[in-house]
């Protein structure tokens, strides 16, 4: 087992460890936000037949050739063709076709006029112009050809996808599975939020930070409730989490005396490749796979904001890869500092901070009380600043990466007309 | 009812008749991506007393003035503190107590040593410095005082705001209700997936794409199905969303002989504030209200495109602003263009566009066939370019604002460290 790694160094070792999951069948419906686990292939054109753009009249152009404003050409309305009705006519020299938006063009035309620039009189129509060869005519095909690769495997599902998959007649689609994800807590001193906190108990507040985490990235939380401080008690939960595809315990990996869970993640035949990572908040965290199942193990430091930074950098670009993503990271902006940072060196901090658009660049400064117990900072910053390992100085008007964790930070006040 | 709008006079129009629905009680857990509609003040304290930032012991630091490495100082550990337990008993001088991470500071004591800083020798421990005045103490209350406003309403909620609620022992909480938005579509010429396309009929797939971005928003979709191009059939749809916050048709509002929307509408009592908007794609856009319920509808029309982009730029920001969301809008960027767009003045075009990084700069080109009928573009698009309604050329190398629509673009490809 490795011990105080770098955070890239952690990463890697965690991310060697993580493949997509295998592929389930969905309903397209339910599919949004999955990952497309094959190819999809168009077996059908789009649009499945020469169609009108507009709502008009379908002509031979050989019958407008000396049309024009002055000199507008009478044509016959021989027949119409509503949406959806394939055409029974084929259109003749001196005719036109009524036709709307969406209906085949009949055999014969090669254009559509608009209806707005016709004049139409009882059962002909005046037309004043000769229109471009297949002017307002959209070709079979245009968009999607059979045996066209319409989507790629690894492309996230939203809602053009969606409309995509059902115009092609696609009501099941094979996506990346979601990641389980079995959560459990340790530690006496933990109630559920309707416990009595009196004695300096506190509330197991990582479970709903970290099941809404998992939550956010697509995965499917499991709660295994909080488990005494008893390598017994622990076991017995970890057990029951056996069945997930990665197990999230909070607290529990330090070197306290109270401290049972490697030795009971040994008991049950994980490995640990790491514990100790050189950042803050979070030293503490352990990274190992479970012999056994397969499963992926975290185990992350007990205070809040530790535990919730920890799944954010390590667990969520894992969970991610699981579940077929190609992009696994948060957005990151450049951002100028308003204060002074310092730190000593040898531990990469993630430094809480508010940003603030100010004359066409970011400024950041800390979110407040950088205690690793202080939530408060945490919902109300808008992201991680990344302060390197080896600096001991960002002094104010330096530049810093930040991660952004607050996805309305990036919305933009206007809708840009 | 006006015709003819703007992009901009439309959207103010739609967002002057829409607010934020009215509140509803959930459970945290279900609570995440909704938007709070109460302030959240705390009734308790975090953490709740004086406690250890670490593993080690509680000293008093009069005890250890004459502490140094050379002559650390003998105390005997008088009792242990698990966290959890209140502390039954004070530190008297020349005693040390036990403290894991969490537990409460014992009455006498003002510091906590760190375990790794000292050395153990059966009943006591040497402690070989003097610790600053409270190190390794967090001051009860230090996150949160009770009284204190921790969550405003108007907070999305996100996972650090789920376990802060939980820490403040709420397990529900007031936030908007989610609009209930119900879909229609209409044509003769559209089935669902599975259905028969021969003879020139299509997949009704706009139901699909509007369904999921409803779904995208925190909006909760209603699809009423397919209504045939007839009155009666248009009407009974119609009547079913009724009790929707927001009824979405489309097709079926241009002016061609079969666009019955409107005339069914006005016998439903709803009164249209616009019809038209001078944007390409999505012209014929309706907006208005039924007189009955006050659900807001949008008549969008019916290419693939059209209805989404409409859906996008004027159906998206109500629906955010009925969840309760301040921020309303996509993420913009700039981009440089890589290749000339041209067009007709009169009409604000979207541009379907790919955008790529290059150079510390974005880029973007054409994602292909602008034709509404064409949804490919769209889905492999990264988002909108807006083309301003007067301009007639956008130059290559020019920059223009870009509606960002997959939000994988703005992942980072690393991490930041």
């Amino acid at each position: 087992m490795r011990t105080e790694l770098a955070a890239a160094e952690a990463l890697a070792l965690i991310l060697g460890e993580t493949a997509p999951l295998a592929p389930e069948s969905v309903d397209v419906r339910a599919a949004q936000g999955r990952v497309l686990a094959e190819a999809v292939v168009a077996t059908r054109r789009i649009p499945p037949a020469d169609n009108s753009a507009m709502d008009g009249y379908a002509v031979r152009r050989a019958d407008l050739a000396a049309a024009s404003r002055e000199r507008p050409v009478a044509l016959r309305v021989a027949f119409e063709i509503a949406a959806g009705a394939a055409p029974q006519q084929s259109l003749h020299a001196g005719e036109a076709a009524r036709i709307f938006t969406g209906a085949a063009i009949p055999p014969g035309a090669d254009a559509v006029v608009r209806q707005e620039d016709v004049e139409r009189e009882g059962e002909s129509v005046r037309i004043p112009l000769e229109p471009r060869p297949r002017e307002n005519v959209r070709d079979a095909g245009e968009d999607i050809e059979p045996g066209q690769l319409v989507l790629e495997p690894g492309t996230a599902i939203g809602p053009a996808h969606a409309g995509m998959l059902a115009a092609l007649g696609r009501s099941v689609v094979a996506v990346h599975q979601r990641p389980r994800v079995a959560l459990l807590s340790s530690g006496d001193e933990l109630v559920e939020p309707d416990g009595d906190v009196a004695g300096g108990r506190i509330v197991s507040s990582n479970s709903y930070t970290l099941a809404a985490q998992c939550r956010e990235v697509g995965a499917d939380p499991v709660y295994l409730g909080i488990a005494r401080d008893t390598p017994e008690a622990l076991e017995e939960r970890f057990r029951a989490g056996l069945r997930a595809d990665v197990v999230v315990s909070s607290a529990g990996v330090s070197v306290g005396d109270h401290d049972h869970v490697r030795g009971v993640l040994a008991k049950l035949g994980c490995e640990l490749r790491f514990w100790g990572v050189r950042i803050k908040p979070g030293f503490p965290l352990a990274f190992g796979r479970l012999g056994q199942s397969g499963a992926l193990v975290f185990g992350l430091p007990g205070n809040p904001v530790s535990a919730m930074v920890t799944f954010e950098e390590f667990v969520r670009p894992a969970l991610r890869r699981m579940a077929g993503h190609r992009s696994l990271f948060r957005p990151l902006v450049r951002a100028r500092l308003a204060e002074r940072l310092a730190k000593k060196p040898g531990r990469l901090h993630f430094v809480r901070v508010v940003l603030e658009h100010q004359g066409g660049e970011i400024v950041a400064k800390s979110a407040g009380n950088q205690s690793s117990g202080a939530l408060l900072p945490m919902l109300r910053g808008h992201g991680l600043l990344v302060f390197p390992a080896e600096a001991s100085e960002l002094a104010a008007g330096e530049v810093a990466s930040v991660q952004v964790l607050d996805p309305a930070f990036l919305d933009a006040p206007q809708p840009g007309f």
